[in-house]
């Protein structure tokens, strides 16, 4: 039982993400707070409980963490020292818990934590010096994929050396960066798939469906789903364990390359993720409440498609002064409300239904094709 | 094509249907503007665009107009004269058109559309004396139904007159109520249906599936469907042709009677309605985006089922200082946020999806029961 209007939650940032989530509390009756730098951003325009704030300063964070019953996060690139003290000083708990973000935010440490759990995911070392990267040359030889250690996303962070004048301008521009890189092999792969899991605090853990997802440079363009794949069924039992044994709150996502040799996991991200925006329309439970339902510790209903096949497009910005969206009502339209549209910038997406994801994908692409960004 | 953002809309008045209809817009990326009484209103709660005004005052009703590019109402009982004058002042249309809404909110010019158009409803005559209270009971005899020509709801200002004793009650109590009365005979039916039809400015028209709704102390307690009805399949096609006749936009509610003798429309609601509220999560688009969307002049999908049964039940204050909702998800919350929890008071509701009607209210009820209000 919860009771709702007193029950707060708070969300730090005011983005898409942070945005579907207050919507989804609404429907919940929770009071939800946003904290965020501008009273135009996604998350602010959709409730009347918001703060101005940077969810970087402590004093900020517990001017929200007062007001709220538990927070959350739209971001793993918070500072989670802070959060764990701010946390701890307000008496609030913050899932997922700061010391968990900490670790997935570092790709590093998040490969220890793939690593020790034995879930198959592509050999890495640290990388900050010209010895570093050497031994990565010998170890897995061009091409060799270079990771930001910290704060990258959508690609950004991310580079692919491919000759010895690639590893040359790299050496020079990139690898003095402070929070230093993970180098990869590079491999093929068939396809991208992602899926989400969610686990409350009791330890009710469910997943949700298999998706496809495809990226077009670097940024997600569309997901369909549900997927079938032997290699993954076999791998999903273990996602769980894994989950319950970092004691996970709330929705985490997992990236994947689906390879001629299985599964590999590509990267985690721990929050509500852009591979599971289709859920809003194709689960009788969206991943925002999802995610709310885990921090709150309510039930996880077991995910139930509403539809044989589905499927997401990323309605990414192209610079237009004016977007025109389509007024046909074919695709469903999420749209975020950003106050600039920047080029490549995620704008808003359209989900679709269908008796099968291919078809829900052709229904979305045209969809997308009567919009003008 | 439409503009998200700079696409404006008014709503007059904060309560649920508001609030409903605000999420809905918020998805479109529309810029949705509450004008509403308090700042803790069920809309004003869900929205950073919200204008402090009463419905029924012209210059806080201009206030709003001058904000937006088309505007709507949740109640019906607004004054008409004043929505047609500001309206025409601000050049801001206003949908459903104040004209309908004014012909609509009185039972008796409501009563004069529909014989106009041929279709089934009960016999009536206005009633504000005596004369006419006895002309009434020599037409139709005893039990006779009264009604309030205006600001009727949810069972307030009707009054059934079963013996002479009621009769005398209802003359000196009653009768001299400003508004006046219609009479109506008093019927047996064996259930109450309702549907929802949905009529853009360009002329396209759909009607949403067909519903049962069962009233408990003139309240509106459930809703499941769809339900088959031959007589409402002969009879569908006047209704959207009347709807197109009247040249109605926006989304219209015909509350009916299933009689041994066919359908007979009981009353009509010229806004959404709690009977379609289901449709949040049954269908693929809600009564609210279709509102939205026949307001906009936005295309209107054909209603699409997400599951073969569907129901709904509202829950009911019974003004318990703290309200428990249950933390299971077999039904869908769709809470109000109102700031008092009052006996019999509309506080939120449950929707259900299943294989058929009957299952999916099964589900709904044992929800209902695990809720504590």
């Amino acid at each position: 039982m919860y009771s709702p209007q007193k029950t707060r939650v708070g969300i730090l940032g005011g983005g898409q993400l942070a945005r579907m989530m207050v919507l989804a509390a609404h429907n919940l009756g929770l009071q939800t707070w946003v904290m965020s730098e501008e009273k135009d951003d996604p998350a602010a325009q959709v409730t009347a409980f918001w703060l101005k704030g940077d969810v970087n300063r402590p004093s900020d964070i517990s001017n929200l963490l007062k007001r709220v019953d538990v927070a959350t996060v739209e971001s793993e690139f918070l500072n989670s020292g802070t959060l764990q003290t701010t946390s701890k000083k307000n008496r609030t708990p913050i899932y997922p818990l700061p010391k968990i973000l900490g670790d997935i935010q570092d790709r590093f440490s998040q490969k220890l934590l793939l690593k020790q759990a034995d879930i198959p995911t592509l050999a890495c070392i640290p990388v900050s010096t010209n010895t570093h990267l050497d031994l990565a040359i010998q170890l897995f030889s061009l091409p060799l994929v270079l990771k930001k250690r910290r704060f990258g996303y959508d690609g950004y962070g991310t580079f692919i050396l491919k000759t010895k004048s690639d590893v040359k301008k790299f050496t020079k521009n990139n690898l003095a960066d402070p929070h230093g890189f993970i180098a990869e092999p590079w491999i093929k792969f068939r396809r991208e798939l992602a899926v989400s899991i969610a686990r409350n605090k009791k330890g009710q853990v469910v997943t949700l469906p298999l998706v496809e997802t495809k990226q077009s440079n670097s940024i997600c363009h569309w997901v369909k789903g549900p997927i079938k794949n032997k290699s993954f069924d076999q791998l999903s039992q273990k996602l769980q364990k894994f989950v319950s044994e970092i004691k996970y709150v709330g929705v985490l996502a997992f990236e994947m390359f689906d390879t001629p040799f299985g599964i590999a996991i590509n990267e985690l991200a721990p929050r509500v993720h852009n591979s599971a925006h289709y859920s809003q329309d194709a689960l009788e439970v969206s991943q925002f409440e999802y995610h709310l339902r885990a921090i709150l510790n309510m039930e996880l209903p077991r995910p139930q498609l509403l539809a044989p096949g589905f499927a997401m497009i990323n309605l990414l910005g192209k610079g237009k002064k004016s977007v025109q969206l389509s007024t046909k009502a074919d695709a469903r339209i999420h749209w975020y409300g950003k106050a600039e549209n920047r080029k490549g910038r995620k704008m808003g997406h359209l989900n679709s239904l269908s008796n099968n994801p291919e078809k829900a994908l052709e229904i979305a692409k045209a969809s997308e094709r009567n919009c003008s960004l």
